[in-house]
């Protein structure tokens, strides 16, 4: 073969505002109306608020036949096809923040704020679409079904059990729990149960962060003069944020309970990967200073950055400083992803951003981290999708000095 | 000079249970006898809950006469000499949590479950006891006054001008600031202008951390079972809070505007410190994919680096792995800390530790992490010090090879 097979471990899809209604639940409907108005506001706000409106707009201009494919099947078929993408992991929100699904049940999932009820009735509305989405070709989509699971777990595990059924062996849950059980808690059993045995992987994605702290709210209240440096903490902070349930559930002893758990951070870089196990393993061996604390680590039969590797994959855009640090991350851990069509993502230049990262990386890595790692992670058939990279998949050669 | 000038930037005094009634104001007195008996039975429930009576007993057991030190003026003498340390940082908290001043005024400091007006009486009470500890021997102690600054920074910057008035130089201040403004709100500002102008030195001293969360509550019921995992997901996050502040400092454009500002990370390891360096400046510097986000960085002048290096000094115990890391680390930004008189202090075995650590570093470098970076940052009189460290100081060619 000498066509990559690329699967792209981070993608984005979401219908347009109101889409979403005819997917609700009726007693939903009339609560949609509402919000859907207030969602519009709030992004408008935002966009104020950091005065980027022009960036998103200019991003949007010219671009409007090929970002449709956040929710339309041809369009988004051939965007990927011209992108050498043959599969993806597909994450709701669309076109920035314009094709969230209702009630906060987007990538910004938290309970914080939100309505039981109405976030599990948004969810499943986005669920009910994705499962559509994916069945036009199951074979190049994996769809990540939204799972508030803090709410109720026993919920969460029908939900579950429901997108499994519907063709989508993927969930997200809450980055950020708020006042409900941290991931190391014993309620949760459950979920790790029913998604070992069903071979469904949990996803974290980026986006979520202590941003109440960073802006005075969240979102931002349109009256009120957001602190200087704001921003820059987000920036700085959020990647902590979606790899912080790692902690809970390494010593938790969830990957020693369930040592076939799948659990993947997207979007969340890689390059915090070697010194967080570094540190993780340092605590967990230089014990003897910390005697005072008692035991800690006799429930665990492996060392932390064991069950990472085992455990757990990260999913990036693959940045040059994460391809030279790949062998400390774990090869085998690393998944390329496009972010399409996020304006941050590498559409409409993945060919170039691909090669910057990739040129010094030998072809047996490159082939696991643009997809092979992805494949057996997600259960792709790498033979199904061959003719397809045969005729889209970037050249290997290209990616050689 | 044939000896090490070596000063501890991070050591504890506090008085025994008890001890602090007399230096409380008289109205206090009442609510002291009351919150006395809870925080001895605090620390019995902790002891018991993580099996570590007996390690600590054990700590205790036979070390009676130099663990007084905590709080008597000879005993903390003789044992400092003994390790060959010649000037001392010194923070709340004596004995694992037998010293603590009352009021949650020690080094969890924290406003969370806090009454303002008591843990502000708490704090000074310790203070007035610390000025005259600090008294006993100015030319070998730092004395870092307790300032509970989130409740009220009037109260704080008068805090900070009476410690200053008393010969304390430094202050510490809460690395959890609950539900009151992160550090990087304009509403401190009087304290970063009083402390630059008055040259005191800010602290964040490790122990607070997300607590409840890891615990399910803090300190733990004693009736209630703790989650598998809190102590190690406690003992992984912990120097992330304790640096967390900084993050906030430095976007907030702290030292962009208070340019002497000296800020101090204690006890929180410092092998955080290069990816934590190499995050920031990155944020800094890709902005472009962050275009979305709008401009967060024209209000700095100088990289996130730049103002570490320059206004940011770390104090541990320099384990070996620190050492090895300390260029990227700053060689000028690193402090060595003995953490006497805690159970994971150097002490006993001070000698043998820094050896340990120290062999492969040349011989400037160990004068500046040993102590010449804090007789510089903290202003200690070397040559007044000479004639002691001539007599206790650690000679240098036990730190060759």
């Amino acid at each position: 073969m000498d066509r990559h097979l690329v699967i792209s471990a981070d993608c984005h899809a979401g219908l347009p505002p109101g889409g979403y209604r005819d997917y609700l639940d009726p007693q939903h409907r009339d609560a949609f109306d509402v919000a859907l108005t207030q969602q519009l506001a709030i992004t408008r706000d935002f966009e104020e608020h950091f005065l980027v409106k022009e960036i998103n707009d200019d991003w949007r201009r010219g671009n409007e036949k090929d970002l449709c494919g956040a929710w339309d099947h041809d369009a988004r078929i051939r965007v990927l096809d011209g992108d050498g993408i043959a599969g993806e992991v597909v994450f709701p929100d669309g076109i920035t923040e314009m094709n969230a699904p209702p009630f906060g049940a987007g990538i910004g999932l938290s309970p914080r704020g939100a309505n039981r009820e109405l976030q599990w009735a948004g969810a499943r509305s986005h669920n009910r679409w994705l499962a559509e989405l994916v069945e036009m070709a199951p074979e190049r989509r994996e769809g990540v079904a939204i799972v508030p699971a803090t709410w109720d777990v026993e919920e969460a595990v029908r939900e579950v059990r429901w997108a499994r059924g519907k063709g989508l062996g993927s969930i997200m849950i809450p980055v950020i729990w708020g006042d409900h059980a941290p991931y190391h808690h014993s309620v949760y059993r459950p979920l790790w149960a029913v998604c070992e045995e069903l071979e469904v992987v949990i996803h974290f994605h980026s986006g979520p962060a202590d941003s109440e702290q960073y802006f005075g709210s969240w979102p931002p209240d349109p009256g009120s003069e957001i602190p200087r440096g704001a921003m820059g903490i987000y920036v700085s902070e959020v990647a902590w944020w979606v790899a912080r349930p790692l902690t809970f559930l390494i010593w938790g002893g969830v990957f020693e309970d369930f040592p076939k758990l799948k659990v993947a951070i997207t979007e969340g870089t890689a390059n915090w990967v070697p010194s967080y196990l570094e540190l993780l393993d340092q605590r967990a061996t230089a014990h003897a200073g910390n005697a005072k604390l008692g035991d800690y680590t006799s429930h665990l039969s492996l060392m932390p950055s064991e069950y990472f590797a085992r455990n757990i994959r990260v999913a990036t855009m693959v940045a040059p400083r994460e391809a030279e640090l790949r062998h400390e991350i774990g090869v085998g851990n690393l998944m390329w992803g496009s972010d399409y069509p996020h304006p941050e993502g590498t559409w409409p230049n993945t060919d170039s951003r691909m090669r910057d990262s990739l040129l010094d990386v030998p072809e047996p890595e490159a082939v696991a981290i643009l997809g092979g790692n992805a494949a057996d992670w997600y259960g792709f058939d790498a033979g199904k999708l061959a003719p397809l990279v045969a005729r889209i998949g970037p050249e290997k050669r290209r990616f050689a000095r």
